[in-house]
Order: C-alpha cells, then structure tokens, then sequence
C-alpha cells in the first residue's frame, strides 16, 4: 500500500468527503485522514474498493501511503486547526512535497504559513474551493495560488475534478502567495452582494407586486433561462418550491429572518477599505446581514414606526423592471468585486489576469452565471481594463437597465421597502459616472476646520485657505 | 524653573502649540517640548512669559521642568511616532507619572502602549481632542480614557481647558483602557457621515434647484439657526461665501472634487463590522471618499453613460425637504454610531455612559450639534437604550421628516444625483424597522448549497433540509 496514492486529503467532513470521491472517479487514487474514526469508515466504506480510495485516523501511515511529491490537500475549518494539521504533517513530510488548505482561510494567514513552511522545503498552495458539497462531489471551481513550479504537480487532478465550462476547467493558476484565497475571499464578497440583492427583489415583488410562491418560483425559474442565468437565481426558484416537511404550507416562509455570515463577506469589505476601493453592495450586504440578527430590535421598533402605504403597481411591468434591475446590480456587484481584484493585484504582487478568474468563475462555484462569459470576455480583451463599466461591451448592457434600476429604488424609497443593496448599486453607478462629485464641499470643510489642505480644479499644487468665519 | 509648570506637551505643531496656549490663559504653566527648534522658539515667543510658558528641545530639560506627578500630553502623528516619543520621555519619568496621548491613535495600539507602560508604574491615557485648531485654542472636546484613579491629576486641567457647553466642560473620564480613543475613532465616523450628507445635499440643491453658491450660504446660515445647528452646517454656509483669493469668483467652485481621508472613519467601518453593528452611513461616507479619488476613471465613464434629464422642482419645497431629509439623516448617523458604541462598551469592557459622552460632544468637536442635547437626554433617561430610534423622544423626530427623505431619495435614484448616504439613512431605517425582512431567503440559499442549517419561526431548534432540486 505504501506510495501509491495520488491524492492526499485530511478532513473527512462533507466537503472532505465529497472531493475525495470526486477525485477518484476521475481515476486517480486517493487517501484520507480525519480524526475521526467514524469519518474514515464512512468513507471507506462509500469508495467501495480500498484500492483506489481508502483512509485511516493515523498521520504517519495516511503520509506513507501517498506518493512523492505528496499532494495534501486539507478541507478543515479555517484557523488554528489549519497550523495544527500542518505541525501534525510536518514530521512525516519530505522536502517538496505539497500541502494545499482548501479552506477559506485568511489571506495573510496563507502568506505567513507559506513562509514557514518554504523554509522547511515544502510547497504550500491556498486554494479555495467553491460550490457547496454538491460542487465539491460533482465539479467545483478551485482557485489555487502558490508556486508555479510546484502546480504542475497539482494540475492533472485539479483539472480533472474541477468543473467543466463548455469543456474548460474550471481552475487555473491564479498567482503567487495567497492569489488563490484572496480571490476565492472576493468570490464570497460578490456572493453575499448577488444574495442581498435577490432577497430584496424576493421582497419587493412580495411586497409589492403580491407574488406568491408559486409565482416567485415561476418568475425566477423564467429569469433563469435568460441573461440571469446563474446557479444563485436557480436556487432560489427551487427555494419558493420546497414544501416544508414539518408543518404545512412552504418551507420559505417558515425560516428565521436572521442570516448567519462565516465573515468572509465581513473580510472583503474590510479589506476593500484598506485599499481604498469602494465595493458599496458588498459592504451593505454584510451590513444587512447584521441588521438581520438584531430581530428582537426590529420587532420593537416595527411597532413604533409605520410603513407607508403601498402604491399600487402593475404586476407584469413589475416583474420585468425587476429582472432588469437585479440584472444591473448584478453587474455592479461584478464590477466591484474585479476593481477590488484588480487593485489587490498591484498592491499583493498577485498578477493577477482577471479574464482568467471570470473564465473559472464560469461554472462550479456559487456566483456562476451567464453573465460570467461576458465577463470574461471583456477582461480577456483588456486584463488592464480599470472597472467593468468601462467595457465597451457592458456599456450598453447598463444603459438598458439601469431605467428600471432608478425606479424600482425610487419605488423602495417611497413605499418603506428596503432596497439597499439596489440603491447602492445604484448610488455606485451614479457616482461612479459623475465626472464631478460634491466632495470639493469635503475637501473645503477638512481645509477649514483641520488645515488639511485641498487641490485646485484650475492650478497645480496643494492649496490651504484661512477661512473666514 | 525646575519642578514648576503644571502641564506639559509633546509636539508643537498648530494643535499642540494651541492647547498649550489654551492651558497658559486657564491659569496653569505649561511647557512644550519638540526636536524642532524653531518650533520651540515660536511658542516662547508667542507665549510671552517664559514662568507661564516655556519650551526645549531637550527632553531631559522639558520632563525635569515639570511638577510631579508629571501631566505629559503627546500631539504627534498617531503611529510609529508615539512610540517613539514614549521611549524618550521613559528613562526621565517617575512612577505616577501620566502621559496622555492626544492624537488620533488606534484604539488597540492604546491598549498596547497602556499595558507596556503600567509595567513600569506610568499611568497612560489615550484622549481623543476634537475641535480642530481653533477647538484646541478655543475650547475642545476631550474624550479621555486610561486609569479612574489618575484620572484626578488630569481633571482640573482638562476641564479648564475644555469647550463648555451652557457652563459644562465638554470633557469627561469615559472608560478604562483605550477607552477615550474608541470614542474618538467613532466621534470621526459620525462626522464622515455628517459630512457626507451635507456634500449630497448641497449637490441636490444645485443641481435640482439651481441654488447659487450666495443662496447655498443663506440656505445653510438658516438651517444652522434652526435644528440642525451644528459646527458642520455652520461652517458649510461660510465656505460658499467665501471669495477665491487666486482668481475670480468663489471657492468652492475651484476646489478638486477628490477627497482625502486620515483613516479614522475607515476604522470606525472596519471595526463595526468586527462588532457586528451595521453602520452603512459611515460606510458609504467612507466608499465616497474612495469614489472621490478616482476621478479619472469618473471622468471616462461620465463620457460613456448619459443622465437622466432632471424632472423640475419647486426650490422653497426642495429647500424645505433638504432641510428635513438632512436633519432625518443626521439622526440616523448619530444613531449607527451611539449603537456601536454600546456594542464597543460590551465587548471591550468600556462600561461607556452614552449620555456623559452625547454631553461632552455637545460644544467643542467638530460633530458638535443641537441634536446632541437631544441625544444626551434621550441616553440619560437610559443608558441601556439599544439605539436612538427606540427612544420616545426621537420617534416624533424622525416621523416627522422621514417623508421628506424617501421623496429625495426618490428624487435622487429617478434623476441620477447619487445620494448615497442619504439612501443608506433610510435604508438603515427601513431595514431596522422592519419586523420581517427578506433575509429568510438568503438563510435558505446558505443551507441549500452549504448546509448552513437554519432556525424556524414556528419551532426552536437548529434545521437542515435536503433541498430538492
């Protein structure tokens, strides 16, 4: 048995579990390791034939039983488990070998771990994995970051596991360093903006137009054989559909309204910021998320304040102003997550080429979505392109929509339905497209109050006024 | 003049040269200390007597000059800088001694810095100082925090010194720890957000309403007579009267429109979103900044896309719905911000009293408005109050200019005058009154392709379902 997988992975879980399996349907072999001896036998007893996929609790025989340069891939929680394993690892490994986290973890933390474990002669790859359990067993898109050398290595089996876009993996080579788990951070970053941006057209046609499930499901499903294609809208079709198993009526209604978040929407706003690149949807996604938990808070102040009265609106034009709407803010959301992508790249020494990420971005993952192919190409015809609104070929996209977008926000506004995530892509565009903004007021006030200094329209130079008062 | 002035301070630069003039005229001696020479010698000239005040380059000088336990306040650079000074001032100090950090520090260097220097028997205070040059000459705000006990030495003078509002000092002991700091930070993301605001306001009623910069001044000068008498209204209305001294015509109209931001309201954004409490106006006053920087790919994409011809406005309404939408939006700021202070005080064990610190922003800080006696009352009456909008007191206030809000909000996303903050105000609004929101959706998508699980509203317990698809 000694030396003969191909394939390495430690933690047994779900995802664990389900890339092991994927990996040897695609012919290669592969071992496990967990912890868990429970975990192990499942998994020995769901790949049937030990010689291709097999597991054990013990470090020293699941490291013995791979072949060299050992190809580890880890699927734990992000964090201390992370440094854990790999201390665990270190002892059995050989110079060369690679470990590859699959997890979300954060990126700095792949940046000191690859550092570490350079000097001790082993590869290290951040490769994020994305597409739930069912990418995972089926095709997920993977976003791997690291040496170049040592991804030759990798490729085969990555390539053969990942999803597939009309043929092509999807997984690529993304950079250096952590490429590979900051890209997969902004992938969640755009993930839970396309999200807050379905819950709130799920609500304005509730609210407004008094869709039922029934219709939610059928408007959805029809927006998904369009331009809205994505894995996100066709979920969400099948989510009006789902009868609940414990009560009567449609699962949908019955579930909390309190949304949980892992953070690492919470790390792509955050680290937006530090960039200094504004990725508005994103961060009011994360916002949103928070108002969500403080239900007991909403509950009080419901009763203290009241909503407006609805404007009555014509169901058809409703649901057509909504899929153009959420058609814009999908682009915006996109637009914002590549200008964060393409601004990391300069400051993290990433090289990034985001015709490639779009391209993997494709099929597998969460935010797949037809619109991804336009993507793709727009970013393919200029890696250098500064936002996507900038695209010749998105121009017209955004002109098209972007009427419905101003009065489905205009609609929220008036009748108390909150669209934020709506109007900040909105707010983001009309700002975006403003060659002059009022933030000279800004400037004039920070001048005044702080002698911070301003610059002129009409002269070089830095400029402070003593104002008179 | 050994062992005699009362007061001293590092960094003589127009804050710290001003603060030290302020203690001088409040009847206490000060000395000054700062490598560069001309800076000392500027403050003993402007100081007049020298047994009032005093200055040297020499720290062994400035520290031995000084009564004991001696009162140092740093007004240099947050940062490195800090540091630095504190190694210097360390060899010459005392036990007892008290060194207070005047500057925009970040709240867990603070904490750092007080545990490193507690070692060594030095009492630290991080104290946020408000109010610009002007503040610190004048009358500041001062939001000190560090050890209740020390605290007594600092007192009289701070309180001497301080702006006062109706005869109260605007200062006040508000926490253990990096207490003080926090408050500041917060304090500068309230006043982003307020600064925000006023920008898109002024923007809305030049474009809109075809406001000259003289009617900008008359506009702003009235409001500042009313309930939204603030520090920022006033000062808005004096920067558009004022005349260009380099070429013809007013200011404002010269000043580039590009934004600059010293980082306090990124981390104000950044931490709330550790904390978990949504503070989107800040957010978005902070993305505006970021937008503002850009102004060459704003002035290519102003060039693709076309804006909507503005619908006509009558101006008295517009003004007078201006004027309720900004005092609305006002509010909700005040409100993200006093919610992630409680939530700050929770976590890093402040024990704030939001009514002391709602009291001493009430004159001096550059967020100083008549809104803040309102504030002060409304946490006085309960200090465990979860936000401003579950106040008897603010629910009439907001109902009241609520309506004028969704109207430009209306205005803004219908005529392409993006306003951001003024949306995410309302938006705020929308959602935390909101007893139900539509976030039940994205609980089921996290469960659906993560098995995230969910919670019901009809059942206790934590739920997964295999989502048929």
């Amino acid at each position: 048995m000694a030396d003969t997988y191909d394939f390495g992975l430690v933690g047994l879980g779900v995802m664990g579990r389900n890339f092991i399996l994927n990996v040897a349907d695609n012919g290669f072999t592969a071992f496990g390791n967990d912890l868990d001896e429970e975990k192990v036998n499942a998994l020995i007893a769901e790949g049937g034939d030990t010689s291709k996929v097999n597991a054990t609790s013990d470090v020293a025989t699941f490291v013995g039983a791979l072949s060299t340069p050992r190809k580890i891939m880890l699927l734990v929680p992000a964090g201390k488990v992370v440094d854990l394993v790999i201390d665990g690892l270190l002892p059995h490994l050989d110079k060369g070998d690679i470990i590859i986290d699959g997890g979300n973890s954060f990126f700095t933390d792949t940046d000191r771990r690859e550092a570490y474990l350079q000097q001790k002669g082993i590869n290290f790859f951040g490769a994020g994995v994305s597409g739930g359990a069912k990418g995972a067993r089926k095709g997920p898109s993977i976003m791997p970051g690291g040496s170049r050398e040592a991804y030759q290595y990798v490729k085969p089996i990555f390539e053969a596991v990942s999803a597939k876009y009309k043929g092509e993996p999807c997984v690529a080579y993304l950079g250096p360093k952590s490429a590979g788990n900051y890209v997969k951070m902004v992938h969640n970053g755009i993930e839970y903006g396309l999200m807050q941006l379905t819950s709130e057209i799920y609500d304005l046609l509730k609210k407004a137009g008094g869709l039922t499930n029934q219709e939610l499901h059928q408007t959805f499903g029809d927006w998904n054989a369009g331009r809205l294609q994505s894995f996100l809208v066709e979920i969400t079709s099948e989510i009006f559909a789902q009868k609940d198993d414990l009560a009567d009526g449609d699962l949908v209604d019955k579930i909390l309204d309190k949304a949980k978040q892992k953070g690492t929407g919470k790390w792509t706003s955050q680290n937006a910021m530090d960039l200094g690149i504004p990725v508005p949807t994103i961060d009011i996604a994360v916002s949103m998320r928070e108002i969500s938990a403080l239900k007991d808070e909403r509950v009080k102040a419901d009763d203290l304040y009241d909503k407006p009265e609805l404007t009555s609106v014509v169901k058809d034009s409703l649901i057509s102003k909504a899929e153009q709407a959420l058609y814009f803010s999908f682009i915006m959301t996109y637009a914002q997550g590549m200008h964060q992508l393409a601004d990391a790249s300069k400051e993290y020494g990433y090289e990034l080429q985001l015709g490639e990420i779009a391209k993997i971005w494709r099929a597998g993952c969460i935010i797949r979505a037809e619109l991804l192919a336009d993507i793709t190409s727009a970013f393919q015809a200029d890696n250098n392109l500064q936002n996507l609104l900038l695209s010749p070929s998105f121009v017209d996209k955004v002109k098209e929509t972007v009427g419905a977008a101003r009065e489905l926000v205009a609609y929220g506004a008036s009748n108390g339905i909150p669209l934020p995530g709506l109007s900040n892509a909105l707010t983001y565009f009309d700002a975006y497209t403003s060659g002059r903004l009022p933030l000279n007021l800004i400037q004039a006030q920070r001048d005044y109050f702080g002698s911070h200094t301003y610059e002129r329209l009409d002269k070089e130079g830095i400029f402070h006024t003593e104002w008179e008062d």
